[in-house]
């Protein structure tokens, strides 16, 4: 099977998946189910579920037990959205080609499903038993490693200073600052909670979390890349609200060819940190250059 | 030492530790952890810290493991009500006294801020050591206690309809639905937290958690007779509110005499729950008359 087979197989699964995971819209808070649901079927590629999926396999994991947090990290990631979309935030009308959720809710909706989304997110990971204490200590330690990757050393942290600098130059040190914080950090953290779920050894988890950092902050050069070159209809959200914003991007510090040049040369240094591993990485390396020749 | 005298020891206790656990206000994002900590200092009983660290030593915990326990949840709490005096939902300009974490930082920080609060919660439950089966065990049932009550069949399900219900009227069942989720789902969690840390036995985690149920109702029916009767330089904030903004309340449903009568009914049905321990309890017991005694 090719790679573009494989992605689609395993967004399959983990779509599958997440429609078992979504609440029963029944109750009487079923709106709130309803504006957590629109927002999680949304599509989207997954990346986070598969991403803690294959690192729990990579380092050895041969069981179901990463599905709750391929779960909780597909909530946070959309709770994260929800928010970033608000009206005091980026304040933006489509996502995915779809109306964002305070559109179709209303504002207090949209607030409260997002909250809803994070706290769900550790009640799904926390709430199974566990039988021996390496299982116990693994999975607090992956759920630390969610908890940490969305915190406010974390993805909160780029939130924060990617609100403040708009409109305003920055240098390259913050705008890196930013993207690996508000991206990086959550798919550092995705491998990580994968490779702590299997109990892998530290210097396993720092090679996969030395890839996860590289892919997402490549992952985000190209993000800034699509904002000028993607095709609106293929991305589903407008295109140039970068430079409409003022925003600070890599094709603005460092120009549109350095930045296709940085986000290549990461993929590499990402594919070297694999190195290490005995197990098959062929996935994994394909998926970070999938990453860089993305169009959406 | 009387009851309040020890109240205020214990207030303080946490105060202390909770200055111990804030951010230290540097780095790229020193304006979140300002926000944060604005919130986070300003005051309020503490009764969730106090709660949990009240049912660990009832259970039989001898050690300072509830600690970080004790500051998630006034980071939970602290969180849910700056989102709460969002524009969006309240629209509440003061809160004890001093002006709305969005008053003071802006919308986009309140809410980022609120998230920051949420995500460090788990963060500081999740990030320490654990030695055995039992202590991770415990640990992991604790933090989950915590994420069910804030979470979309606790907190945050009150707080739908709630928002959902303003302006309509409701009946008692729908009010009761509120009240439970929004207020006692918290309290209720902070005790079998406490208990779960402390590896109490079943019947001492449902006897203390009827206990939380019991007074974290009437500490919500007392929120709504304050709102009538209270006095604004006391409470720190506007009163009449609920009538303004044409909330259901249990006066309104029931009467205010009938209230006080419920009220009271339940702070004796929660010290009846306390009988089957054989530790002092005391404390609790006096503590839930405080809260049906409580001007603020």
């Amino acid at each position: 099977m090719d790679f573009k087979s494989h992605l689609k197989q395993k967004s399959k699964y983990i779509e599958d998946k997440l429609k078992e995971y979504m609440p029963q819209e029944s109750g009487y808070q079923k709106n709130l189910f309803k504006s957590m649901n629109y927002s999680l079927s949304s599509g989207g590629k997954r990346l986070r579920p598969i991403l803690i999926m294959e690192s729990y396999r990579l380092c050895g994991g041969s069981d179901e037990k990463f599905v709750p947090f391929s779960m909780a990290i597909e909530m946070i990631h959309t709770y994260s959205l929800i928010h970033d979309d608000l009206p005091a935030l980026d304040n933006d009308e489509l996502r995915r080609g779809k109306k964002t959720n305070h559109i179709v809710f209303g504002e207090d909706m949209a607030i409260l499903a997002g909250d809803g989304l994070l706290s769900h997110a550790f009640e799904i990971m926390l709430g199974s038993e566990t039988k021996s204490l390496e299982e116990a200590q693994n999975k607090l330690k992956a759920a630390y490693e969610i908890s940490r990757g969305a915190g406010i050393y974390g993805m909160i942290a780029g939130q924060v200073v990617d609100v403040e600098s708009e409109g305003k130059s920055i240098d390259i040190d913050k705008l890196n600052f930013i993207h690996l914080n508000k991206t990086a950090a959550m798919i550092r953290a995705c491998m990580r909670c994968g490779a702590r779920l299997a109990g892998a050894p530290e210097r396993e988890v720092e090679a996969i979390s030395l890839y996860g950092e590289k892919i997402g902050l490549a992952f985000q050069i190209v993000d800034d890349i699509l904002d000028i070159e993607g095709d609106e209809n293929i991305l589903g959200k407008h295109v140039g609200s970068d430079i409409e914003n003022e925003k600070s991007t890599y094709p603005k510090l460092i120009g549109l060819e350095k930045s296709k040049e940085v986000s290549k040369r990461l993929v590499m240094e990402a594919k070297e940190a694999l190195s290490i591993f005995e197990n098959e990485t062929e996935f994994l390396a394909k998926l970070s250059e999938y990453i860089v020749n993305r169009d959406r």
